[in-house]
C-alpha cells in the first residue's frame, strides 16, 4: 500500500502542469449561480455537464455517474432550470468503508473584478504565470480547486490501476460517493429537497452504506498551517424594510417635512451592534461565556494577531489577544451590516423613500435562525415604536443556516489528521477549527447519514479571498491538497470503525 | 399698452401647439451636465448651441447674442469642455429699466427612468398626449420650460412688433439681459469665475445698468397657487469616510474579529438627526426660534397638510401643523442621509472595508457652509473618538451653497405680484415662499448686481418632480407662465424705482 501511495505522490509531482490546466479549464465556465438570466444559468448548467463528463472517465458503469435534474427555480421570471447535481460512484466493495464527498461547482459573482484587477482583468481566465504561485481566478479555491483535486486523485490512481492491469475501484482503499452541486452560493436551492427524497428510499439511495463524509468547501485558519474543521457558525440574514413617501423626494423641498426612512434605519442599525462587536443584549445572552477549558482549546491554535493582520491589511483587529480573536470568529455570534438597498452611493441630494437595510448575524450554539429571528423581530418592533416614526417598518429573514459542531475525536478526523501530517509533516499538525461562516449543507448531510461523522477538509488558505476580487488558490495548496485527499482515503481504510 | 398685452395673450392662446413643439424640441437634447464622457458633454454643448440659435432670431445685432466659452472642466480625464454660457440682449434704451434673466439648460441624469416609466420610456421624448395636460420629459420644468417660456414671450412680441412695423426692442417695455448656463445641475462650474471677471470690467460688462434680476428655476409651494420666492436654504453636503481593512471581508470569517466601518458609520449617523427631524444640538442652536410675527407670516401661506400629502403620497409628514411644515422647509435647517458609497445593496455577506456615508444639511440664516462644516467636523471627531474604533474616519465637504433671503417688499416683487394676479386672478394672489433647496447662483447674481433685488419667479408646480423620474410641466403652467413672464416686463416698467 505504501508503494501505491508513493506512486500516487510521484504522479502528482510529475503532472502539476496538467493539473493546473485542468483547473484553468474549469475556471473558464462563468458558473455564477446568482445570475438568474437564462444565459447566466446556462453557464452553470454547462459547468455541471463538464464535471459530469470528467468523472465519467473514471467510473466502472455508465449508471455510476449521473446528472440529476432538480427542476425549475421557483422565483424566477422567465423560469429557469436549477443546475444539475452531479453524482459519481467509484467502488461498491462491501468490505471497504464508503466515504461521501461533497463540493460545489458554482461560483460567486465577480462584481468590480475587471476594474479592480488590472493585472487579471478576466475573472474566468486563470492567471497561471505568477512567480509567487498564486492561481488567480473566480472559483479557483471555492470550489473548483477542490473538485479538480478529487479528479487529480482519480486520474493518478487510474494510471496506477492501468499499470497493474486492474480496475480503478479495486485499487482504491475505500468506496467513494461524490456529490457536486451548482447552487451552493445561492442557498443550495433544490438540494435539500432532493436529499430528503433520496434518503427516504428503502435503501437510502445515494447515501446507502456511507460511513462518513468529507466536505471540501472551506479554508485553513491561517496561511501557513493546514486545518480540519469541526464546527460552523449558522447565519440569519435580515432586511429591515422601511417605507416612507411613495417616491424619492428632493431633500431641499422636503427635508424636515417628512419622516425619512434613512433616519429611522440608522437609529435601528445603531442599536444592533457596538463598535466592539458586541450584539444587543437579547442575542448576546443566548451564548454562555467560555469556560477555562474551552479557552485553553482555542489557545492551542497556531494563531497570532499577525495572521489576522495579513488577511485584513490594516490594524483594525477588535482585540490584541489572539484567543479572543479566534473565539470571535468561532464561538461567538457576530453581527455585520452589509449595506442598504434603495439608498444612493453617488453625491445625490434625494431622500430615499423605500429602503432595505441588510445585516446578518452569525449564529452559534443554541442560536437557531428561528429563535434569533423572533428575538430580532421583537427588538426592532419595540425600538421602532420608540422612534415614533410614521414610516412603515418590517423585517425579512432572507437567508438562514443552522450552526453546527461535529465530533473532532471521531476516526474520520483521525484519518484526515494522519493524512495531513503524512503530506505536510509533523511540524504542520493541523489546526482544529470552527468556521465563522456557514455551510448549511453540512447539517443536511449529517442528517442524511443519520448522524454519521462529517469532516470539513479544507484545501485553500485563509487569504484566498473566496468571495472577493482576486480569488486565488496557491499551487502548493492545490498539489498538496490533492495528496492529502488521496492519502485521507488510505488512512480512512486503516481506521477501526467504532 | 393694455392693447399690446391683449395681443400678447391672444398670441399665446393661439400658439399653444407651437409652444409645446418648441418644448419638445428642447427636451430632445439629453443635456445631462453630470455625464462627464465626451459624448455626454457634447449633448449639453449642442443644447447650448440650440438655445443660442433660438435667441439669435430675436436680437437686433449679431453681437447681442453670444456663446461664451468657459474653457475646460478641471477634474475630468480625458479633459472635456465646459458647456457654453448663452447670453442674449434685447434693448439698450437708457430710459427703460433693465432686467437680468437667468435660467439653465442642463438637466439631471435619468437613472431608472426607462424601467420606472413604462408609459414614457424615453426621458427625452416629451409626452404631449396626456389628457391631464402633463408634459412629461426630462427638463420639462427644470429649466427647459421656463427658457422656452421666455422664447415664447419674444416670439409673440416679435409678431406684434412686425405688425406695427417696429423693431422688437422698441415695443418691449424693458431691456432684457438673458444668461443661460449649462452646468447648474453640476455646481455651476465655471460660471462664478466668469461672472466675477465680467463685473470687474470698467462698465461691469454684461451686468452694466441692470436694475433687478429674475431667476426662473424653481417651483410653486403647492400645485394650485402661484408663488414668488424670496429666500433659499443653503447646503453643506458631506461624506463621512471610514476605512477599515484593505479589502472587503467575508463576514463569516471576519465577523467579530475586526472593527467594521459600517458599524462605526451607523453609530455616527444615528447621532446626527432624530426621527423628528431635529439635528444635533450644536447645529440646531445656530438658528433662533421663530417669533410670533414670523410664524404669522408663514401662516398666511395657502398650505395644508393635504398639499404635502399630495407630493409625498403616504402620510409620513413630520407634523399635523401646516405652519410647522412650511417652517420645516423654509426657515429651519434640515439634515438628510442619502446613502453610502462602498456598501452593498444586494444580499451579500461581505463586510465593506471602505465606505463614504453621504448626508447633507440645508442651511438657513447664519449657517454658512464654512461655519457648519467646522461644527460637524468637531462633533464627528469627538463622537468617533468616543467609539474607540481602530478604523480611520475623515469628513469631506462635497458641495456648499450659502443660504439667502432677499427683500420681498421690493418693486421687483411688486411687479411680479401684479403680473401674477393679472394672469391668474386675485383669488390666486401669490404665496411668498422661501425655497428649501439651494440655488447658489442667486447669491452670485445678487453680488454681481451690487445688491440689486433678485426675484425667483417659478413656472412649475410643487409636484413636477424636477430631479425625479416622470419630471413634468403642466400645459397650464407653461402657457400661464409664459403670460406671467411677459406681463412681468410690463409691470416692471410701471414701477417707480426707489
Amino acid at each position: 500500500m505504501s508503494d501505491q501511495i508513493s506512486k500516487f505522490y510521484a504522479y502528482v509531482d510529475s503532472h502539476e502542469a496538467d493539473f493546473v490546466q485542468r483547473l484553468a479549464d474549469a475556471v473558464l465556465y462563468p458558473s455564477i449561480s446568482s445570475d438568474q438570466t437564462p444565459q447566466g444559468r446556462q453557464h452553470v448548467i454547462n459547468m455541471g455537464s463538464y464535471i459530469h463528463g470528467q468523472f465519467a472517465q473514471f467510473v466502472a458503469k455508465p449508471e455510476d455517474v449521473q446528472l440529476v435534474d432538480l427542476g425549475f427555480q421557483d422565483d424566477t421570471n422567465p423560469q429557469i432550470r436549477l443546475p444539475p447535481v452531479v453524482l459519481a460512484r467509484i467502488g461498491e466493495d462491501a468490505n471497504k468503508k464508503t466515504v461521501f464527498v461533497y463540493s460545489h461547482y458554482d461560483v460567486q459573482p465577480v462584481g468590480g473584478w475587471k476594474e479592480a484587477n488590472v493585472q487579471d482583468p478576466d475573472a474566468f481566465i486563470l492567471n497561471t504565470t505568477r512567480p509567487d504561485g498564486q492561481l488567480i481566478g473566480r472559483g479557483a479555491t471555492d470550489d473548483k480547486g477542490p473538485i479538480m483535486g478529487w479528479l487529480n486523485v482519480l486520474e493518478a490512481h487510474k494510471s496506477i490501476a492501468d499499470g497493474l492491469g486492474k480496475p480503478l475501484a479495486e485499487i482504491l482503499p475505500v468506496n467513494i460517493r461524490f456529490l457536486f452541486e451548482g447552487m451552493e452560493e445561492s442557498s443550495s436551492l433544490g438540494l435539500d429537497k432532493w436529499i430528503n427524497e433520496e434518503v427516504q428510499k428503502p435503501n437510502k439511495g445515494w447515501f446507502n452504506g456511507v460511513g462518513c463524509a468529507c466536505i471540501t468547501d472551506n479554508y485553513w485558519l491561517t496561511t501557513h498551517r493546514p486545518a480540519l474543521t469541526y464546527g460552523l457558525r449558522g447565519i440569519a440574514y435580515f432586511s429591515i424594510n422601511i417605507e416612507g413617501a411613495t417616491n424619492d423626494l428632493h431633500s431641499g423641498s422636503f427635508g424636515r417635512m417628512v419622516h425619512e426612512p434613512m433616519t429611522d434605519l440608522v437609529q435601528l442599525f445603531s442599536l444592533l451592534v457596538g463598535t466592539n462587536g458586541v450584539i444587543f443584549k437579547e442575542v448576546e445572552e443566548m451564548v454562555p461565556a467560555p469556560t477555562p477549558e474551552e479557552r485553553a482549546q482555542y489557545a492551542q491554535l497556531d494563531y497570532a494577531v499577525s495572521d489576522l493582520r495579513q488577511d485584513i491589511g490594516n490594524p483594525v483587529e477588535l482585540s490584541e489577544d489572539p484567543v479572543e480573536l479566534v473565539m470571535g470568529r468561532m464561538r461567538y455570534p457576530s453581527l455585520s451590516i452589509h449595506g442598504i438597498q434603495g439608498a444612493f452611493d453617488t453625491i445625490t441630494t434625494a431622500i430615499p423613500h423605500k429602503i432595505s437595510g441588510r445585516f446578518s448575524i452569525r449564529l452559534v450554539g443554541k442560536q437557531t435562525p428561528k429563535a434569533v429571528h423572533e428575538i430580532v423581530d421583537k427588538f426592532l418592533r419595540k425600538e421602532f415604536d420608540n422612534l415614533k416614526s410614521k414610516n412603515k417598518m418590517s423585517l425579512t429573514l432572507e437567508v438562514e443556516g443552522m450552526p453546527w459542531v461535529g465530533d473532532r475525536d471521531h476516526w474520520n478526523f483521525k484519518a484526515a489528521h494522519a493524512a495531513t501530517i503524512a503530506v505536510h509533516g509533523v511540524n504542520l499538525t493541523p489546526d482544529y477549527t470552527r468556521e465563522g461562516g456557514s455551510i448549511p449543507i453540512t447539517l443536511t448531510i449529517e442528517q442524511a447519514l443519520d448522524g454519521e461523522n462529517v469532516l470539513l477538509l479544507p484545501m485553500g488558505r485563509s487569504d484566498d479571498g473566496a468571495h472577493s476580487l482576486r480569488e486565488k488558490l496557491d499551487r502548493d495548496n492545490y498539489f498538496k491538497g490533492t495528496k492529502v485527499y488521496g492519502t485521507y482515503l488510505y488512512e480512512l481504510a486503516k481506521q477501526v470503525a467504532s
